[in-house]
């Protein structure tokens, strides 16, 4: 088996075609994204959820929710383009990659001569060609990964950097996918990812589909599994990497690189190469969101801690670069001392 | 306002009147234990727990189950004891203190002169005498933690080893307690404590009712805290402690305490010496018990792992003593190098 496909263009090619990711691990559904209105509603309610991901549905939920304006003259349909993408970035406007995909269409919309069916025709191939980088993104990253993963690897990893993540099969399982293809034994250990849990709902359930030995642990299990020796390496994926090589990534990434590195089990990032942000110095100037106390306090069938009780809720967490062994990204491994002085999407080369 | 008593007797003196913490925290409901059907039934199914509280309810609820039997004669009744003390301590045979506490009144039992109604007072005497023990054991911790809380502490705990827990003001909670009487400014990070939530549903409880500023967090969370500077010290309790200062504790406490360490946050185990376990070598002689999958894949209202999808899920894990910055225990704080040669319940003198 291989790894699913969150996003892909229908069978008739007019609607964007998603894994509802809202129903998981529970029931696959597939959902046809075929109006504005079911894009931004996928995006803002995680129906569509990774970085990679969105961008990549974004792009092509523009594409199918301007079609229907091709009877339009240029002009017009240009301002339908940069008014829906401006609608369709902004449910998430956190999210880069979205609001770099839909800045692509929208650019390449306006360089492109002809009429409004031809400047459609245009962009559906674009947002093909955004779909295609990002696997072939995820490919490169696995290829490089492969050399990580001995035989009979033992790999432990947070939140969902995989398929459901990305057009492809992901950042961090991407290496895992590849091996699994070759018929190389791999075992995933899968944290829960509190508190909502992308481990054991997403990341267990997409490897479990493809074949894969994949075991559920909490959080606060990871360091005793690596001191039983049952680890061989971890990887994770990013959501920023600082240009001192500082990760931002889901929070309870940093435990895990602490415990990594005291029990010198390889910790690796593996992250597209848009993922490097040189404007970022450190980790020090990555503003961390805080979440709702609900999501943490009222997650679980009945409330799990009081009325009124203060919540820590951070979404992610930042590992400082002297805990990162090394980084696996579509250009290859990179190792200490890191420097990502030319990287991100602003060199446009990667998706 | 103080600490809630989980355990104690009734107005009248014939039951043991308990908190039933399976309730909390959404509902605070007192439940009185008249026979022995109700003492097994409430430690079976954990409305009360915690080692203390359980060897404590336990004994107290002998005294309530044998007391209808006061009509027999002395042997006959001294049967009884034996019976109902069995049956009483197998509900959770892995319970030191229950094993412990029940012993104590049989023994006691054979050794009192007199008739039935006699060996009953005694017993009773007895049982209040352990309750007794067990508040001032947690007032001594508390005294001993006190020096090691500057003012306006922040301290980082995990699980619950408060007052629900003991029949008095807790283990690691102690010395909290005894700052907030004082008048002294204290404010609890409180890790939720995957799988069971004992964190967020009592530790965070207990606090908010006796007016203690609490925040509950995820446990992944907790090393951002540390490295943000926010936590001053961790304490927690402990279920056994091997002779040489390695500790058994919930599962989730060895990850806070390489956190802790890296950080330079003081790492403290409160526990009385009862806990002191001077047959176990280190803590690599602990079993550590593993527990059924659905605690951690079916927590939520919905599934949150996918079915059948393996699960590892052991319930408490071992922290090395050279992470332990000091032992606080209710004959004094003990600081490294460990050895517990004379220590456990064998004294007798502990409880």
């Amino acid at each position: 088996m291989s790894a699913v496909e969150s996003v892909r263009w229908s069978a008739d090619g007019r609607a964007v075609d998603i894994i509802d990711q809202r129903l998981l691990p529970g029931t696959l559904v597939r959902r046809e994204l075929r109006s504005a209105d079911d894009v931004c509603d996928a995006i803002l309610t995680l129906a569509v959820r990774g970085a990679p991901a969105i961008g990549v549905a974004g792009a092509m939920g523009l594409v199918v929710a301007i079609a229907p304006f091709v009877g339009d003259d240029r002009e017009r349909f240009l301002a339908r383009v940069d008014e829906i993408g401006e609608r369709i970035a902004h449910v998430r406007p956190t999210a880069v990659n979205l609001s770099w995909a839909i800045g692509r269409l929208r650019r390449v919309a306006r360089e492109t001569a002809g009429d409004s069916r031809s400047v459609l025709d245009f962009l559906r191939r674009e947002a093909t060609l955004i779909l295609d980088e990002d696997r072939a993104m995820c490919r490169r990253i696995g290829e490089h990964g492969l050399s990580l993963l001995g035989d009979d690897a033992r790999v432990l990893t947070h939140c969902n950097a995989g398929a459901l993540a990305t057009g492809g099969i992901g950042t961090a399982l991407a290496p895992v996918y590849l091996a699994a293809e070759l018929g190389r034994r791999v075992a995933v250990f899968a944290d829960e990812t509190r508190p909502l849990l992308q481990g054991s709902r997403l990341t267990a359930w997409e490897l479990s589909q493809a074949g894969i030995d994949v075991t559920v642990l909490a959080d606060n299990m990871a360091a005793s599994l690596m001191r039983a020796g049952e680890v061989d390496l971890v990887i994770v994926g990013a959501d920023r990497i600082a240009a001192n090589g500082d990760v931002a990534n889901k929070i309870g990434t940093y435990p895990l690189a602490l415990a990594a590195r005291h029990h010198g089990v390889p910790f690796y990032v593996a992250a597209p190469w848009s993922t490097f942000d040189p404007a970022t110095e450190t980790g020090h100037q990555i503003v961390i969101e805080h979440r709702a106390a609900d999501e943490l306090g009222r997650g679980f069938e009945s409330p799990v801690s009081p009325t009124g009780v203060a919540v820590y809720n951070p979404a992610f967490d930042v590992t400082p670069a002297a805990l990162v062994t090394a980084f696996v990204t579509d250009r290859g491994i990179l190792r200490p001392p890191y420097r990502f002085a030319d990287a991100g999407h602003a060199d446009g080369s990667a998706g």
